[in-house]
């Protein structure tokens, strides 16, 4: 993404914001392109790098001995763009930055790349771009180069978004899947369900009494604050895609333990477990996008809590049950009426593009 | 993406990679999704990292003092997705990998993101997923991390990429396209517009003589053996969308100079110079893939010709014109007539959707 000059040239008359759409030229990499990023782009992502108008970011990360580089990346293609809580802007910010910080990392720097439908409103285009770059000032990360693709009417869907994110790791911290034990305790940060059935509600055109608001949100400063008591954390992941129940048998698969969670110690908000009733959703698969699930020592568990219920994204972090001895990695789950059910993959599509 | 294992598990029936289709299970985040991304893109791309299974990929560059970082990205739309000299996958890779190699730097790490459209064949994503394995292998870099998402028929077109690359820039090297002065000498790897014109012929299903092939290929050895002998080389860039005349008019903007060009210097191959008279195409702006421009101190030409010419991917180079005084910033053009004419920016659309 170039700040690139001819717009200052006096070349173009300024874009139609209001009523104009995107059109194939401004993917093309001439004349249209660079006004597209100048009047769109640069002003709401303003920062150094972007201005430099390379097409890559050169970035000076002060890495002392130990500290080592994370790297994530997420494509973004959540229907509809915009939804109770967020939209595919923000939502990109927050995605790919909850990857880089399940790694323990403090993110720095952010690449985006934009790949529009022909005929998309160069409004929502705006307003998207803006709330990006809010969320990325809020979070205080850079996005720090990009690249936009135009493609034809049909060809795409409005506006997907990639973002690719970097990030440092303090030395010693290792949050990686593979290091959870039997006899370690599992901790949830909050309740679960909102962002899919947000979103879900916004396509189906369902109300509820209360507005059922996305989860979205960056989890970085969250997980600074549960490092600085508990480094030695073993496991970090954000049940996204897939649910807690995907996310939890996955690092059950990685670790090669099993697990056994308690149903009623699953934080879940009344209205999203009636929402999920009526729209025949099991809460434990539906998306989150501000939540997270972290894996520790039992003896850790306590300071943990304390310090999560203490940050305003983890109120209701709870411990929602431990990590047992099995070497099939099967998650299980003691349920509300006392017996006991296996808790599998998602298997199929639930809910499609959800983020 | 991670390395998931229900397939391992005995879950699921292998992938039907000759008639099978992408389904939207298959980015749904569940065991659909792991499956697609153990049997198509781990073995693919296979390194430690993927394997680790995590959203990020945890990395240990060595930084030394002065060395940066630089990131880069770039979304894919190429159409058709197989064309001669390549396809989107080793596009994907070349493309950015020559982003991050136009900084001065090393590339390092690839992270990929797809955007998958319900129908497409799995024979055809297997066939991009080991293009881009084997052009990152050959380039040395690997894909660390990724994601894929999938969405409805007509809401995509096959498949998009996006990746995103990392590198090191070594100390003291700066080649970002402020620092061109009148006096220096304009530079350019090979001849022009390969790329573009094999894409339009596919496109076109138009038949020459001799087939032309896409010029797609990873520049940054090219680059670490210029820089080896003229580290205070002023400006690396490559012309890609919009072409030559595209990139030396950002160059020009950035640097607040003027270029004069020998148009009779630029090399070109004879049937590209015809495909682009039969097809109405200016090949001043027609995409290259595998190209670069150089600017440099006029007295660092020699040298710099000399070991671009010593190269596999440079043997044609040329130095093609100069760096003038103008405070406008207009690219000029001596024609092969003996005349002058502007090379302005890229005006609308030439080539849609030709990265």
């Amino acid at each position: 993404m170039n700040a690139r000059s001819p717009v200052k040239r006096g070349y173009v008359r300024p874009l139609d914001l209001r009523r104009g759409q995107v059109e194939m030229a401004h993917g093309a990499g001439g004349r249209a392109s660079a006004q597209l990023i100048e009047e769109i782009f640069l002003g709401a992502f303003d920062n150094p790098w972007l201005r430099q108008g390379n097409d890559g970011a050169v970035l000076t990360p002060v890495l002392t001995p130990g500290e080592r580089l994370v790297m994530a990346t997420d494509a973004h293609v959540i229907s509809p763009l915009f939804f109770p809580g967020g939209d595919i802007g923000s939502l990109a910010v927050h995605g790919t930055l909850n990857d880089v910080a399940m790694s323990g990392a403090r993110p720095l720097y952010l690449a985006a790349s934009f790949i529009l439908e022909e005929g998309f409103a160069l409004a929502d285009l705006k307003r998207i771009a803006d709330s990006m770059g809010q969320a990325a000032r809020e979070a205080r990360v850079a996005i720090v180069t990009g690249d936009t693709k135009v493609v034809e009417r049909d060809k795409g869907d409005g506006v997907f978004i990639s973002t690719t994110g970097i990030g440092v790791v303090p030395a010693g911290i290792d949050t990686g899947g593979a290091r959870a034990r039997a006899g370690d305790v599992i901790l949830l940060s909050g309740s679960i369900g909102e962002h899919g059935v947000a979103i879900l509600s916004q396509r189906e055109s369902l109300e509820f009494e209360t507005q059922i608001l996305s989860d979205s949100a960056a989890l970085h400063e969250l997980v600074a604050a549960m490092l600085a008591v508990v480094p030695g954390l073993r496991v970090l992941r954000d049940p996204t895609r897939g649910g807690l129940a995907t996310t939890l048998n996955e690092i059950a698969g990685q670790s090669g333990v099993g697990m056994l969670l308690e149903e009623a110690a699953i934080p879940l908000q009344p209205q999203v477990e009636a929402a999920c009733e009526l729209l025949g959703l099991d809460p434990l698969y539906v998306a989150n996008e501000g939540k997270l699930v972290a894996i520790c020592a039992a003896a850790d568990a306590e300071a943990l809590l304390e310090v999560m219920r203490a940050h305003p994204l983890a109120r209701d972090a709870a411990q929602i049950g431990r990590v047992v001895e099995d070497g099939h990695g099967f998650v299980q789950m003691q349920t509300r009426f006392g017996g006991r059910r296996v808790v599998d993959w998602l298997v199929g599509e639930q809910l499609p593009r959800i983020c």
